[in-house]
């Protein structure tokens, strides 16, 4: 769907193919990539004593893979400590695609589907540049004023990558597919876009209390 | 958090209790329906192939039971009308949470997580009031004047319903939370809010092409 980019294409696998509508199959990875760079919410699935858990976290990338991190004890964590396989849903909600019927309506998407067995980080410089890529992704213009993580905090915090190898992009954009004999109908047809907006910044009032020298 | 309402409060099972902050827990049952009213879009998985698959859905509600819907051979809801078992986890981005050091930076958010075995919803009169119900939540204004979905697209739908009997609700809210220390750090602080923001609708200028009469 946009233009192709000179890194080599998504390639599907049984489980990341398309089925249903699989033009809206976007293979360019620079797409993937951009979905993954803008969300702020990912969704990780593990299966835990059978039952799959999902649960949300923030994504980030590094080259050709994708991370989240957590508590080292999030359950989530820990089954994914283990070597379990997961899957990575990172759905963005451009739009909502009103037809002239009930069955045509939809929704403008991208939804990045990831596949793979995590792996822990555990090289502890590894784990701190990481987690300093994420805050660059969520808040580039005060990473370096903020106070770094101790060594305490990196201890309690677990990261896990997951490779890009095995991923696939649905994308659907545009208006409304209506059946051709509904065209006519007098109802409005067309798409509200949708965006994830940020507001006006409210300022955390909190101050310190007092040490012992009254500062 | 909010006023408990006259509904039975959540009950949490050993999968749905909050571990770590289990202050964020929410009980109140509204808050739950409130989640699942006002989202867009839900994250199910089910195991497939013994491997967690994620994929989006547009949940809505009806009392007690939360419904997404998906084509008749999605693959989730080939594995949900087999009986698997399943997560379905809705996710609000409310705001960044930006504290004095890295580690403190946080989100608000509220997010269900629901456990339980989907039923496939299989009478016909049924199937089509909920989508009706679907459509009131997501066009209201317009849904008595779209076409109504006809056997054979009703036939093409399947509709999947999660009892909210076992979910849970984790909700953050407020500034940042600093080590003591690091309060007097120079470095702005706050909440960002966020929100789902609807922008300009752009009518669709798509027209019936005309039929053999020529209109």
């Amino acid at each position: 769907m946009s233009s192709p980019s000179a890194l080599p294409p998504l390639s599907s696998t049984d489980r990341t193919r398309l089925v249903r509508h699989s033009e809206r199959a976007e293979t360019d990875r620079a797409a993937l990539h951009a979905v993954i760079d803008e969300a702020l919410v990912g969704h990780l699935a593990l299966v835990v004593d059978g039952v799959p858990r999902i649960l949300p976290f923030v994504p980030w990338r590094v080259g050709e893979e994708v991370f989240i991190h957590g508590h080292l004890k999030n359950s989530l964590m820990v089954a994914a400590a283990e070597g379990a396989q997961a899957c990575m849903t990172i759905t963005l909600l451009d739009g909502l695609v009103m037809a002239r019927s009930a069955f045509h309506h939809s929704a403008n998407f991208r939804s990045a589907v990831i596949y793979g067995t995590p792996r822990l980080v555990s090289d502890a410089d590894e784990k701190a540049a990481l987690l300093h890529q994420m805050m660059i992704k969520v808040t580039p213009d005060r990473v370096s004023a903020i106070r770094p993580a101790n060594s305490r905090e990196l201890n309690a915090t677990a990261v896990l990558g997951l490779s890009l190898a095995e991923a696939s992009l649905k994308v659907r954009t545009g208006g409304p597919i209506d059946a051709e004999a509904d065209y006519g109908l007098p109802v409005w047809a067309g798409v509200v876009p949708l965006t994830l907006t940020a507001g006006i910044p409210v300022t955390d009032t909190n101050t310190a209390p007092p040490g012992p020298s009254g500062y």
